[in-house]
């Protein structure tokens, strides 16, 4: 079931109409989904899975429009600024934020306006009557998006390989070089990291990391509680596997 | 003189129409200004200043309007970003993203649709005649942006006292915790650390950096000959001295 906003998409575990909730996180040409991962960081769920998925942006009309009609275009930010090339390539093209891309294509299609048109996926034309006006839009074919499936009970997976947390570091020379000693020192690897602002507190930063482990792993558990005595605030977002959707 | 789009505010160093540019690179609530920082990376420019300016976001309409005319707002999607509650809060304002603040304030101005505002600071609803209709939109009013001045010339200034550059990372275990060793071990305050991924080859990353310290000073020039000499590739974009602009 879709949600129109990050928001909707997190309330949908607080008002149980939902069990679990996937939520973008990171895309390999724009990078972290800083709304993303806040919402996640101000809740109590887990991350109990991951999947891939390759993403390919169709400029989407409504029936009758073509290419050369469109003076305007709706989608998710994040859409839009995939496909940079493609709207500086088109200046004519005014681009309005929507709140999502397929949602986008459901709003040109009943509206009508032939001048007006969405980036989305191929299967939003087909689900909602849209009509293919140009394919690829992406500026980079390698395009991925990395989901993280939420829980909010602690349902780590059993053969899970990959482990997510989140530091908060003091600001002192060295801090982040002795935080990740413990996992250097054992070939822990570091898969990813990501600094955030800390709200309310300008050039502070609090750290996501992303480990090759799972929480039951000696190693990785040593290193955690090394980490933690040594007062660095540690919290465990979750342990899971990855799946990978293949490209069309 | 201002310009519409990042592209083109750093094309003005490359046709001559400008001998400097200042290019927003960070904001204390949004995070990193990743459009920037790939132009940047993409250049040959270098940081030769810095500038943290307090942001705040006005809601601004043409002469006659009033806040319960608006039905769409148009800014640039960062300034958006930053009034997410403001925006929750007001589901009939629907959001269009603009190429830049100000310009967008000086086209709600020019068309003179009482239902269309802009989100701006206040200069610029001064400058174009604009009517402040509600003030301080902004999540936090711990909202900064930083902007480095960029220059085609290796100025270095004098009494600089921060260093930025980017360095690649073979994906190993351990490779960050030892890239950042040779500055942990000098005691070098490492200020920001940001991953990007590298385009075309899906979750590798570089880093950016910013350390506390001067590209004359030894202990800096001795940690980067270390970092150079395990075969990390480095880049330096700079050496500067930091400046604050005082809150309205």
């Amino acid at each position: 079931m879709p949600r129109p906003t990050f928001e909707s998409l997190f309330a949908a575990l607080d008002d149980k109409s939902a069990d679990h909730i996937l939520a973008p996180i990171e895309n390999s040409l724009f990078g972290f989904v800083h709304a993303c991962f806040d919402l996640l960081l101000d809740s109590n769920l887990y991350i109990i899975g991951e999947v891939i998925i390759p993403i390919s942006h169709y400029l989407i009309g409504c029936p009758g429009a073509s290419f050369g009609m469109i003076s305007a275009v709706e989608s998710h930010p994040v859409a839009l600024e995939q496909c940079r090339r493609f709207l500086a390539a088109n200046p004519q093209i005014q681009r309005i934020a929507a709140e999502d891309t397929a949602g986008s294509v459901a709003q040109v299609v009943a509206r009508g306006d032939r001048a007006r048109a969405a980036i989305a996926g191929r299967s939003a034309a087909d689900k909602y009557g849209g009509v293919i006006l140009h394919e690829h839009l992406e500026d980079s074919s390698e395009n991925y998006t990395r989901f993280l499936l939420l829980s909010p009970a602690k349902d780590f997976a059993g053969g899970a390989d990959k482990l997510s947390l989140v530091i908060e570091l003091p600001h002192q020379p060295g801090a982040l070089h002795s935080a990740l000693e413990p996992f250097a020192r054992r070939g822990i690897d570091l898969l990813k990291i990501e600094g955030r602002p800390v709200k309310g507190r300008p050039w502070e930063y609090c750290f996501y990391l992303d480990l090759r482990g799972s929480a039951n792993d000696n190693e990785v558990i040593d290193a955690l509680s090394e980490l933690r005595n040594s007062r660095v605030e540690t919290r465990i977002l979750g342990a899971y596997r990855s799946a990978r959707v293949p490209s069309e």
